[in-house]
């Protein structure tokens, strides 16, 4: 048996790395039209941010370790064409600059997600985040830079406005929207904002962008809140799935733009396969296919996938949508779904917002943390959770989330037996102190 | 309607307050034999160690505070009979010296727990951690102490050497049994015991305490495995539901000679309810009743019961022992049942135990986390987890309980959607990856 897996990162390695796992004897080959295999995006702010060097150390499982374990990684070669029918991929070795064929029995999809390009003029002279190349030319400008310029307010723009803080360099963040991570309800993110500004970040909201323009050795950037200049300018205006090559191949896909699956991660296509930051997933609480961009879902569906692609029946049930990030002073959590979510779905909920301690009162360091609840206005299931605190606070979004997957009410939140001690807890942790209130 | 509460502490002061809060026109009289309300006992060996001062931060509510909240509280008050037929109780103040009596419609039971006292020679030459007197005697004693040996490797005897350490004082710790931490499997608590050791206490397994004599200025203490002559003994062996009141006056003990209830908190006799350390509760997996002493337990039955005697139908579902401590470099956590207490109630299980990591590999300061879990051998539900780990391990245990309150399998678990950031996690949260080995 051939397989191919189109991507090497999270989703791709590990649905490559599960099959070949459970088959050593079949043949898998894994194409990364990148350097790397297996790298943490997630971690290129803190490199920017000199907190972790070198580079290569987001590395989890390179090329080499992946052909140790008996893969077929090829990096720097890009799958150009995908023939259903003839079950045959076609490629290109960038660096070698070569085009080659290979067939296959059963394909994995897993290009991930590319950054959102929307129609701005002059985005050519900023830096996206999305790939090692990109993030490394960003570094590069950055080694010079005094004043720069975060497009962006989601995590990824938060973390790295944070990150050029520490290297002190002066930075505006500007946001199209009126409040910062839109993930979270606008009363939470306020939180987070004060936390940023705290650091010296300025913060414009409402403000879109218009253009960038080069100004001499540095940028004129356009905004509808008034001009900047500045040295450099990161865009973090959020991803969207690489999709391109699915769609001319012939594979369906969703609503959200990404490849359709069904909870085996199977396309319609008998054989072929996707996941991660490509495919869609199943939204427990909103009950209809999504498209999430986070590397929890992507190993957890690319090792589904390879599950599948290995011959068992294996299911993904699906994701809520649980983040955390760690913003200035604060840890900062979400999962299932916001109030602002609910309004949009028609769902009828009641929502509490409770402010406690991360530590006993009396334990040094105790820090404030803020919590609040979603729950069916009815039932009183929890539907979503949103976490703002000190240290210790963000872990705790799990509990809030296994809740959510077992379709727990706030009642039996509240009876959970938690654990308590007090150099990590009040007595009643405040998720459930939030859950009372309900 | 006229409640009265026996014990201001964890249950007692929350089912005090319950009540008020539903019924201010309702009299409701608190006592407390000791001189604090609503302390938090489990502070003692920080303040012992240095970590928080004065004592009087341990409080957090005053009797004073409970009274401008409408309870009358009285401290140095102990109750001394209850007359259940003629529903009135006979109390001893003992700062002024006087006795008297009360009449009751209604009374919860929240005595909590005293020192296990096993029959052992000289135990009045050392020191319990039970009430914020024997607390204070022990802070005296340890003013000028250069050495000091704790009987007992249970979470207090450890925090309590570990606060010992912190004073530079010499420890030796003594138990009888042949692992540290009786609530962990000896594999998880093997680990504990070397991070105890790293910070210089000595332990002795095995190690029954024989007697405690003075001997000049300091005291000989006679084991199992050789004599010692230290400043100072602390005697961690236990606690016991302190029930000798309750069997005085009529109400029935069940097996463990705690308190017997029912799911609402209530006592066989009509209109007494008991909680908290002194009373049963329903164990979720053992399927027995149980007495926990732990102060999240205490809180959420005293709140149970306090809805109870208002006349709400309140039922406290049960608790599994989820703990967590603090011990050396350790986050020590732990839930359900072990492997060991499966053996002992005869039911067939697997397990598993990884090792990974708190944090993303590349993140500064990532730690070991280990990771056990137990879990039915037929149908992989999950039926207990211990952790032990660096910083931002331990709360991780509230996910295992919450799997475990819904009998989730390791296969929930898995496929559940938890969250991630380098700071804070592996994509593989390290409950997962137990799991997944399950």
């Amino acid at each position: 048996m051939r397989v191919v897996v189109v991507g090497g990162d999270a989703a791709g390695a590990t649905a490559a790395s599960t099959v070949k796992r459970r088959h050593p004897d079949w043949e898998v080959v894994v194409f990364e039209k990148g350097p790397w295999t297996s790298y943490a995006a997630c971690g290129f702010p803190y490199v920017l941010g000199g907190l972790i060097d070198p580079w290569e150390k987001l590395v989890a499982r390179s090329a080499e370790q992946h052909r140790k374990n008996g893969l077929d990684a090829r990096v720097e070669t890009e799958v150009t064409a995908i023939d259903l029918d003839a079950r045959k991929v076609q490629y290109r070795d960038h660096a070698r600059g070569e085009d080659g064929e290979e067939p296959f029995d059963r394909l994995v999809y897993a290009t991930g997600a590319g950054e959102a390009r929307p129609p701005i003029p002059g985005l050519e002279h900023g830096h996206f985040l999305q790939t090692p190349g990109q993030a490394r030319a960003l570094g590069e400008a950055l080694a010079t830079a005094k004043h720069a310029v975060v497009v962006g307010g989601g995590y990824i723009g938060l973390e790295m406005a944070e990150s050029l803080r520490r290297r002190d360099i002066e930075t505006v963040l500007i946001d199209a929207a009126s409040q910062v991570m839109l993930t979270l309800d606008a009363d939470m993110a306020a939180l987070v904002q004060t936390a940023l500004g705290d650091t010296g970040v300025e913060v414009r909201l409402d403000t879109a962008l218009g253009s960038i323009e080069p100004s001499g050795d540095r940028f004129a950037v356009k905004t509808a809140s008034g001009d900047l200049v500045t040295d450099a300018v990161v865009l973090a205006m959020g991803s969207k799935p690489r999709s391109a090559l699915a769609k001319a191949s012939g594979l369906p896909l969703g609503d959200t733009g990404a490849v359709k699956v069904d909870h085996r991660m199977a396309t319609p296509i008998e054989g072929i396969y996707a996941a991660g930051d490509c495919a869609e997933v199943w939204h427990l609480v909103k009950e209809q296919w999504v498209n999430i961009h986070l590397g929890t879902v992507a190993n957890k569906t690319g090792r589904i996938a390879g599950m599948n692609v290995g011959g068992e029946e294996a299911l993904f049930p699906g994701a809520i949508g649980t983040a955390v990030s760690k913003i200035c002073r604060y840890e900062v959590a979400r999962t299932g779904i916001t109030e602002r979510e609910a309004a949009t779905l028609g769902r009828k909920v009641k929502t509490a917002m409770i402010k406690s301690l991360t530590r006993a009162h009396y334990y040094p360091d105790a820090g404030p943390i803020h919590v609040k609840l979603v729950a069916d206005a009815d039932s009183g299931v929890i539907l979503g959770g949103q976490i703002v605190g000190t240290e210790g606070a963000a872990k705790r979004i799990d509990v809030v989330a296994t809740a959510i997957t077992k379709r727990m009410t706030a009642t039996e939140l509240v009876d959970l037996d938690l654990s308590y001690a007090p150099p990590y807890s009040p007595v009643w942790d405040p998720v459930q102190v939030a859950a009372r209130q309900l």
